[in-house]
């Protein structure tokens, strides 16, 4: 050991103990304020420091403890850190301070105006994944993006860095469709439909989805109550060359990982630039193996595009920067104003694809004409129907059954068809005055749904029986929340009956 | 209790428990990812929650917790927040939703290019000072303010801002002057010399100084070492009446509590925006109650303020800035390229600062002759000597021994003046090859003074042999490590050892 190393890591080194506390992405030590190392090494809280085990080493955020929840020759380390650390068998570590992080400096030249080159936002992005920046970091980069919004060329430097980071997956076969929701609406579930026509019509859609993570339920979570999605990549290509698509949980693949990372503080600080939405959208398709994409843009006051203008605009660079990927891309415009068919919560929008699916007598008009018009679209774009012949391509399979068996298949292949479960305990809320939908609050009406125990709870939501513009009478039933303990359903209805506003009618 | 207060507040309070972790300023509140309140709530790690106690409640960052270093009726605090919510008796806290921010709306209307009026400023800071802003907040604003630069009359509603939610003095007497350095120097300790010899004169400045943060020692630090420095407001007024200045540690008084907050994430972002850096400063300043002051700007490569365009365009901001508050400021620019005097640490510091005062042959003459432009502009803007007889009368009151004898009656009615401790271990570093002194490095020559103990150790750090310029043999003493303890004498050694070029001497 040269004297070098000496200074730099500290002599004795540190029992690992594993505190057991959730930072998310941000790794975390704790260490006695009053220890050796601190003292010597005259680490200050909230200092950056180096944490390693011989194996691998980490920067983490270091918190001071002043209490005996930790030994003075021990380091408190974050689940995070913990896991990136790989120390499930324990172990010793020791902590130092970490050399700069070059790709700090060029962020700051961007908050001063400077362009980021691909270089630069390849060591950013490379940071990022490898988990370097602290959240203030992450902050400080998500708004950068945003005061200085990011030109065409930096767009597509980011995804193709995030891109480099993450896993990417290939496929025998040509073209390979997806579809992706920018932002998401409440029961917007045509996944599973759109997966089931295009592929009855030969295309390729090995699709992956996300559970959710504030709403009550991702396409993943829905999916679950009709067939297993957690499925390894193997599994995932078994089922794809056999039915020629999957509807699987991304779990299994890290496709975009810096992305991953990056949205939590972007959601914190409610920042969304165009650059940063265009990458991280983009990069999971790249990532994917996709050739052709059709990108469903809700636009509505309370939805993540807000006028048209922005819409056009944001449209503008999907495009642009998929062609530079050799992907090609199309943004469908479509109602972000309400909630798309009747159930939110993961067994009650399944069982409106369901429905959908079975062509039933009262099956969601709203989603039927979504998943239509998306699958339509791919259709066009892969070349599997004449341009204007995809729509009537697609309801004709969908009208056939042909759509519906192959959902059967898939989900056969995927280990099985599940029947959704049923809730034990609902309760339906009625209008208390006769008169005219005229809004509905979609952030309020979710959480009723989460507090009525949805997405843990699969049975557990809340199925909407009005639409906005519906006249009604006083009495009619507004919407039934269902749960699966009566715990949770007295949970809900405490929350629904402290907000009578989410639904507004007014007197005829 | 209201359907609406059940809902927002859980029915069980929880018991808080302080867990002794040093988040800083961020207040964190740990509860059980398991616990009923969390799943009833839908908690998600990293959200921003309310905690109350039925007196005070906090906003505060939500860390999920999956060991048993917490029972599922307990909500663990960060001591940030069990100081914030005022539970040294303990006690039962809720935890809830918060409402949102508003004034967060703002910053990010910043972030897109919308400016800040004085009201949106004064929620900013109302919120930053109650620590309702988490680090990715701080984070997002001080970028922002980086990217889209404050006009002047943003600068001026941000010091208000600042000015209105801390503490404020007021003196019998006019005028009041000040000093303050902007961006440290290492051992730039003017300050007590300064004090005496404006004093000396008659005007009245009541100094408030900082402790280290990351540096070998502040003002108060070095202070501390010559008489008491932990005076109460009351003592302060004492002092300040009896002997017309002062020269205490500013922990007595919370004179801008939001820039404390905010200078911690700044230094970890290493960003400082011109708009910010005024408001900083100036904000103390007025709340100190000054009239007059002066103010050390360092420039050099490695200081705060790098090029002379710069350094004009931040004078500008601090003179108009000031100007609007009725404070006359002037800005004085020094020296940045090495550090001041010869001792880095506090006793050391102290010792330059005796010798400057008794005249001593081997005084620094670099600190005496800054602390006497800075005293000498000081008596021309507040009236006491005439244009251009400023440097004169400084000189003068510095030779004749007043200034002395003034800093020793400031320390008698402080408490009694000490004699800094003397190092009980040292070790001199040589120079390995003959020939000129042409650079030093600043940051590691203060990390060998930390690392020698300082600012703890109150005689630990080093004292300085050479200069910038100079032409030395081999051999010749380049710096002295000081040290109160062999174990911290070895450890600034080796460090030293691997980092032979600290200072670089070329061949004559």
């Amino acid at each position: 050991m040269s004297s070098t190393a000496i200074v730099t890591e500290p002599r004795n080194p540190l029992i690992a103990r594993r505190l057991g506390i959730d930072t998310r992405h941000e790794a975390v030590v704790f260490l006695r304020a009053d220890s050796h190392i601190v003292r010597a090494e005259g680490f200050t809280a909230h200092a950056r420091v180096r944490v390693s085990n011989g194996h691998r080493s980490i920067i983490a955020t270091l918190y001071h403890v002043t209490s005996d929840i930790l030994h003075h020759n021990e380091a408190g380390l974050s689940e995070a850190a913990w896991r990136r650390l790989g120390l499930d068998g324990g172990g010793n570590v020791r902590v130092s301070h970490p050399a700069p992080l070059e790709s700090l400096s060029t962020v700051r030249g961007k908050v001063y105006g400077r362009r980021l080159d691909a270089g630069s936002l390849s060591s950013i992005i490379g940071d990022v994944a490898a988990g370097r920046y602290s959240d203030i970091d992450l902050a400080s980069f998500i708004t950068a993006c945003s005061a200085r919004p990011l030109d065409r060329d930096e767009a597509i430097g980011l995804t193709r860095a995030m891109v480099e980071v993450g896993d990417r997956l290939s496929w025998n076969a040509h073209p390979v469709v997806d579809k992706h929701s920018v932002g998401g609406l409440p029961g917007n579930r045509t996944t599973p439909i759109v997966v089931s026509i295009v592929t009855a019509c030969g295309l390729t859609m090995p699709k992956t989805s996300s559970r959710a993570i504030t709403s009550p339920a991702g396409t993943a979570d829905t999916m679950e109550t009709l067939a297993p999605v957690d499925l390894d990549l193997k599994t995932m290509r078994r089922v794809v060359e056999r039915e020629g698509g999957c509807i699987a949980w991304g779990g299994a693949v890290r496709l975009s990982p810096a992305d991953d990372i990056l949205i939590t503080v972007e959601r914190a600080l409610d920042l969304d630039s165009e650059g940063q939405l265009i990458a991280s959208v983009l990069s999971k398709k790249i990532a994917a193996g996709s050739s052709h994409v059709v990108l469903d843009v809700p636009v509505g006051p309370t939805a993540k595009v807000r006028s048209t203008e922005d819409a056009r605009s944001i449209a503008q660079g999907l495009v642009e920067v998929a062609q530079a990927f050799g992907l090609t891309a199309k943004p469908v415009f479509t109602d972000g104003t309400q909630p798309v068919g009747r159930g939110i919560g993961p067994a009650l929008e399944a069982r409106d694809v369901l429905a959908v699916l079975g062509n039933a007598p009262d099956a969601p008009p709203d989603l039927r004409e979504r998943a239509v018009l998306l699958a339509g679209t791919l259709l066009e774009l892969a070349g599997k129907a004449p341009e204007d012949a995809g729509l009537a391509m697609a309801e004709q399979v969908l009208a056939s059954g042909q759509a519906s068996a192959k959902f059967e298949r898939i989900c056969a292949a995927q280990g099985g068809r599940r029947t959704p479960p049923t809730s034990s305990h609902r309760h339906t809320i009625a209008a208390q005055s006769a008169g005219r939908v005229v809004a509905v609050d979609n952030r309020r009406l979710a959480r009723v749904a989460k507090l009525a125990g949805a997405p843990d709870a699969k049975a557990a939501g809340v199925e909407v029986h009005v639409s906005l513009g519906e006249e009604i009478e006083r009495g009619h039933p507004l919407y039934t929340v269902h749960a699966e303990a009566p715990g949770e359903l007295g949970y809900a209805l405490e929350y629904a009956a402290a907000n009578a506003d989410i639904y507004i009618v007014t007197p005829p």
